[in-house]
């Protein structure tokens, strides 16, 4: 029986992807739209104060395909925060034109690999503190997918020695860390949350490099044997001004 | 062929989880949707009635996300019992306003791994008496997963030995018993009875003791080589007045 | 290449599992729903008068969770008496307020792994005529699951030695003949018919007995490195009565 | 690298499966009912003549269970006649009370196992040809199933040699012949056009046959190691009037 | 850890398709089906405009069977190009007629496993660039597919030394070269933006080629052992008059 690794947790994340009903949106009056954007606008702003108290952080996100239209993304402290700012969407007015199309829990999540230095907890750090409670890069591109770990015959991860494990996160760090000016990554931990054990979100200024970084890294042994991977939603970010402009009609 | 472990089974059990329609609940009047609240009421304190008499138990649960706005977990001495009240659900008013999102059926179980002591059934002990028919925690946290063991190759849960079977779920308790103060769980069987052979309902004072159990249990080697998974469902624990706070528009 | 076995078939059974539209049942008018259900009664009546002149049986049941409400199983001697029956219940009233969650086409089947005894096919005893020719249990219980048997790298039903399926199949009757007296099983193939390759349906007096056969008869070889399973869909069976009961507005 | 096999491909075929919704087609008008049999009769006529002058064949069914209420099979030359066909279905006052319920397209498909004898390319002759354009049988019962062939660690029908592949295709169709005169089957290939790699269309008159061929091949190795399956669409064979019939309220 | 091979991207590639709604389509007036079909003609000729100015590309496809009617595929240099067309096409009048059937992202990929010759950087070709920013061939058949490379025990793609990575495609691309006249294909990466690894466009003078071509792929190692596929759409090249006699009422 393997040694389990120590989780660092910070802020609670949820993805929230739902897709515009064109037609309902259209056959709506310009009335009726507008003041759906206006009430939006509300939580919106609600949302952005919040960021800039450093009391959670959000992302709207424009995602390409028929997967979904729209990615909200809201990181807060608690779960009951996370809850009534669902709950406040789900009955606001813009809703009553997005169908749910996906949504995901998690929260940001750091694991203790390397053993504690000189004796101090490496959660008490500023900078790790500030790495469980990220504020969302407000860079162009964004991709979101969660993954597990195999459990599968001969590859399964959590029979592997921590050791083992840890030098093989280490190796993928590497790859990671090519990318550092590239893409910023946000690891959120899901086990026991939701139906994967993690959520990746990743940042960057130019779409290509999220592609090539999951592509790379698909080589490093911790992915080609051990990494199993549920669907990939990939967009733009979204100013309010942007989102009203792709609701035009 | 190896041997079967005999279980000693309690209540019935019943989650019940619904979207709630939230498009046409704003849509509703004011007195329908008082009326809907009001009926519903008389169906929970029926539940609490029950509960009060331990001849049976309930949970309303907020949970997280799309997969499900409400899950009504119910227990019952009887499956006739667990009909009449599903029934009783589906034909309320609420219901109109509330889309079947998952459902499942377990009962209460124990198993006898351990040999029976001094000859005594440990079935007949009122501490056991007890645990197959519990009163569930009003603890904030729920966390609903069902679960099987696997039959997979080499990884197959019922080919192994009853003793080595008995020793790694031994083995498995040791995690559980870490989180006794955080995590409350109760263990439901459910093959023969539905899509996976056991449910799993934990219970928390913090959200987030729902994930690390889950997590540090999948490196114990009863879950890394024969766990399976399917989805989880974790949220709030409602009162009814919470509940009213959440359908108010 | 392995010899396959022979199969002895009866009755063609159809399983038809439909969920109630509660929210349109209870919008429709007294008087459409009397004349629905009084219709409905009318194909009932058929159904029984049917099973009383043995060519064919019937079975209504009231299924647990959102997964169906209503289980309707008849075995007719004809896949054109089949096809009419199911035409029959397409076309009625009642059907209007049904959606359709499941159907499971299948046959009764024995198999002779058994050689002759005195040279006498077993196809022409009264006592395998009767068994290919059910009457269905009238009992309190009934569960409903298809199967195949697996054919994956060393866990390969179909490249096993009939002699040695043989034994497995004989081993795994032994748990089934320890409920002999709890629970009545039939056994129908589908194997070209439908997704799965059998159907089982159990009849028991206590619900609790459904759960113990299939938890115990897991741990048999035949299941345990063979058995593969669809969803399990249980509930009590229904006279019309307790139909009328359950649609009780 | 094993060796490919060439293969001489025929008809074009389309399995089009849908339901019927009952519901709209019993509240619709007499008038509307009869004005949509009267324009399908016109389309099934031209299927009738295409056929009797071998420039393609149909087969209209009835599919027993909740998957579909009828399945409609086209041959033709050509992928450009096929997609007419669709279409004028599509656009069919029938079509608007048929619900799509899972289609299918192929080719029929003969493969070149056997060396050519005398230098003589099959493709050449009359009875290739004939097997390449078959007529459909207007036997009582039919099968559909798609099939694909398993590449699954040591079970891999890709790599093994051409001449065991040849084999154990030889065997299984020994299996077949012994049901020569009980069932007829025609062999699409798809791989490349749809989700499987075959199709497989049996008919039948005495419908039990269709599982007994199906559960006898399946002890063959070429399908107990190699088999793959989709689900299996079985029925009756609909002439119009059966069809009318079908559909009379 | 096996090496990565570096890759080349061109033109982004969004594959949409969508089934029409035949009953919508048939119910609305002749005027507003000709104000939709005028309006689509705009984005049409916008779409062969962009491509004659060599800035992207596109097709428009009938596609057979009930998974789609219509397959539009659009190149652009960039994502928020590709964001554009998609929203112009969800807020078009005739997208009030279609319904979502699925959709794909990708990016034009080509990869580097020949060692650069006389030091130049392939990417910097003239005959490479034109191969990244492909303008799709009008020719009569498509068939497009998405797949994956397995990473499952012995058949671990991502484990393989790049040595013999290319060694396999290579003889990948000798069974390619012999459908040189008759098939051409886009390949296109998808790994980190849609859930399979590649998308797969191909062209055809002759319909069955497009099977011919994946059936004899299906025996080089690199697929038999390794290749994972979704679901294949394949149809018709559609020009604008085309689709509206497919359109036409």
């Amino acid at each position: 029986m393997a040694e389990a690794v120590e989780t660092m947790d910070g802020w609670y994340v949820l993805h929230d992807l739902r897709k515009v009903d064109w037609g309902k949106w259209k056959a709506a009056s310009e009335e009726k739209r507008q003041a759906a954007l206006t009430e939006f606008r509300a939580h919106y702003l609600t949302w952005d104060e919040n960021e800039k108290k450093e009391e959670g952080s959000y992302g709207i996100f424009h995602i390409v395909g028929q997967k979904a239209d729209l990615m909200i993304t809201l990181l807060r402290p608690t779960v009951d925060e996370i809850l009534t700012a669902e709950t406040l969407l789900n009955k606001s007015s813009l809703a009553e034109f997005l169908i749910p199309a996906e949504s995901y829990m998690s929260v940001v999540e750091l694991s203790k690999y390397r053993p504690a230095q000189d004796g101090v907890d490496p959660e008490t750090l500023p900078e790790t503190q500030k790495r469980l409670k990220p504020i969302l890069e407000k860079w162009d591109y964004v991709s979101f997918y969660p993954m597990s770990r195999k459990r599968d015959g001969e590859d399964n991860w959590y029979t592997l020695e921590k050791g083992t494990r840890g030098k093989l996160l280490y190796e993928h760090s590497i790859t990671g860390r090519k990318y550092g000016n590239e893409v910023k990554q946000i690891i959120t931990g899901s086990t026991g949350f939701d139906e994967w054990e993690w959520g990746v979100t990743l940042f960057a200024h130019d779409y290509l490099q999220l592609k090539k970084i999951v592509y790379e890294m698909r080589y490093d042994t911790a992915t080609a044997r051990y990494g199993l991977f549920g669907d990939f939603y990939t967009g733009k970010t979204l100013t309010f001004e942007a989102l009203e402009e792709l609701l035009a009609i």
